[in-house]
């Protein structure tokens, strides 16, 4: 499928009678599996990336390495891949744009862009982070691709502001990137109707939220007016945890159940990887 | 630790009391989580290796590629790190031995060389993987690092052979490479005594055998003469499994609880990355 093609069958999946569940893959082998799963496309988790490459979250990943990770998961699945750029890796509107395009390059026809700066805490002010929107929708435009650029606030994580002001504050600043370009809006960390209801009505663009064990379950949230799910890195650690508890299992000296319970059998994953 | 520091401690390893278990990681991120477990030393997996790239295993991953990986893993934990590079990523001596450079330059104190052809049925010739094992070890001592290379054979995977005569042909196989230059000797696919205990007293070189489910257990393996014991692309594909379980489980739209159950939490994750 042509990039265009693919940026537009993934935009139409925001739009459908469906709630769009976008699973979070980490590197080319979990994006395979969630493709041989039949979804019908699927997104790239930072943290999920940077643990696989031994790192903490938080652009702690060099450029080249997420591009390369990016291009390696377009190349190994058939279905449209939306990239996570956390802060766009710029401080600048034009840095931000470069990024969108080396993504663009790499496979990727979605972006997922957040307000929260990259290495120092706090929120990005409306303002810049509007700025930043508009660059990568200009950037993707310019490249003839029609990228489906994914506005995040992280208004409801860390400490910004109190509890009572941040569904407004949210309201306030998706509305605004959905203004400057954005297509979709994604709040992670909201979990609670009403809440998210409102949040649905008050911007004119898909919400996006994060599987959480709080979240209502998936026909609720289709009530609620959410558009998409996506769930960050929760599968990439919940294979860190397995990872644990099969390294104690061999250093303790016992049979290993772990190891081979229910794992695919070695010709099944070659099969899977089209071998 | 220096290079020649780590290849000591790494071979010594294989000349204790206790039997080595060493597990084989497939990416920087499986690899610390195994060293934060305890383990004195991890290996890597081909297999595992290939399925995280997305590709299916028997050297289809590029050797720049298969350098990265084993670049990162190296640069991700602090205890010796043996390289699995199959068989050899070369036709000739020489170019297995340029591999072996490489492999040594990316941080690697080990390597695991196979007799089986890379890209075809069958086993290279005793005389011939005698001639790669001998470019390993003058590749290693020219770097000045006492890589510990482990020699593998495949006669007890795939159809070499009757079943009566494969000891016989394990032990003048491996017999013959330890005479030619290796530390260790690899029987992946045997898992009975009283052949392990033959294999063991008979090959003048530490005996590494492949966990599988009916492998002895541990108090067992060491007395049938076994030093070290290790896990190939099992827990890559047990990792595999549980991925196909979560993709099955938010397909189905059910309530994700192979998601959460046992996950990391995200700042667990990011303190065992140094984040």
């Amino acid at each position: 499928m042509e990039a265009q093609e693919k940026a537009t069958a993934f935009a139409a999946l925001h739009h459908g009678d469906e709630l769009l569940c976008l699973p979070n893959a980490w590197d080319a082998g979990s994006a395979r599996v969630f493709e041989a799963a039949g979804f019908p496309a699927v997104a790239t988790t930072s943290a999920g990336v940077a643990f696989a490459l031994g790192l903490p979250d938080g652009q702690r990943v060099a450029l080249p390495d997420l591009l390369d990770v990016t291009r390696r998961i377009c190349t190994a699945v058939g279905v449209p891949v939306s990239a996570d750029i956390e802060a766009g890796y710029g401080e600048t509107p034009d840095e931000v744009a470069e990024v969108v395009r080396r993504v663009i390059a790499a496979g990727a026809v979605g972006v997922n862009l957040e307000d929260a700066h990259a290495a120092r805490p706090g929120l990005r002010s409306i303002d810049e982070q509007c700025r930043m929107v508009a660059a990568c929708r200009a950037a993707a435009d310019a490249e003839g691709v029609a990228v489906f650029v994914n506005a995040r606030t992280d208004v409801f994580w860390g400490d910004h502001g109190s509890p009572d002001d941040r569904l407004g504050t949210a309201i306030r600043r998706l509305s605004a990137y959905v203004r400057a370009g954005a297509d979709g809006a994604f709040a992670p960390g909201l979990t609670e109707r009403p809440a998210l209801d409102e949040l649905a009505a008050a911007v004119a663009a898909p919400l996006n939220v994060l599987a959480a064990p709080a979240l209502p379950p998936i026909p609720e949230l289709r009530a609620a007016g959410v558009a998409r799910l996506t769930i960050g890195s929760a599968a990439a650690r919940s294979v860190l945890g397995l990872v644990q508890r099969i390294a104690a299992e061999l250093r303790a000296g016992e049979d290993s159940t772990l190891l081979f319970d229910r794992a695919l059998d070695y010709a099944e994953a070659n099969r899977l990887f089209g071998g």
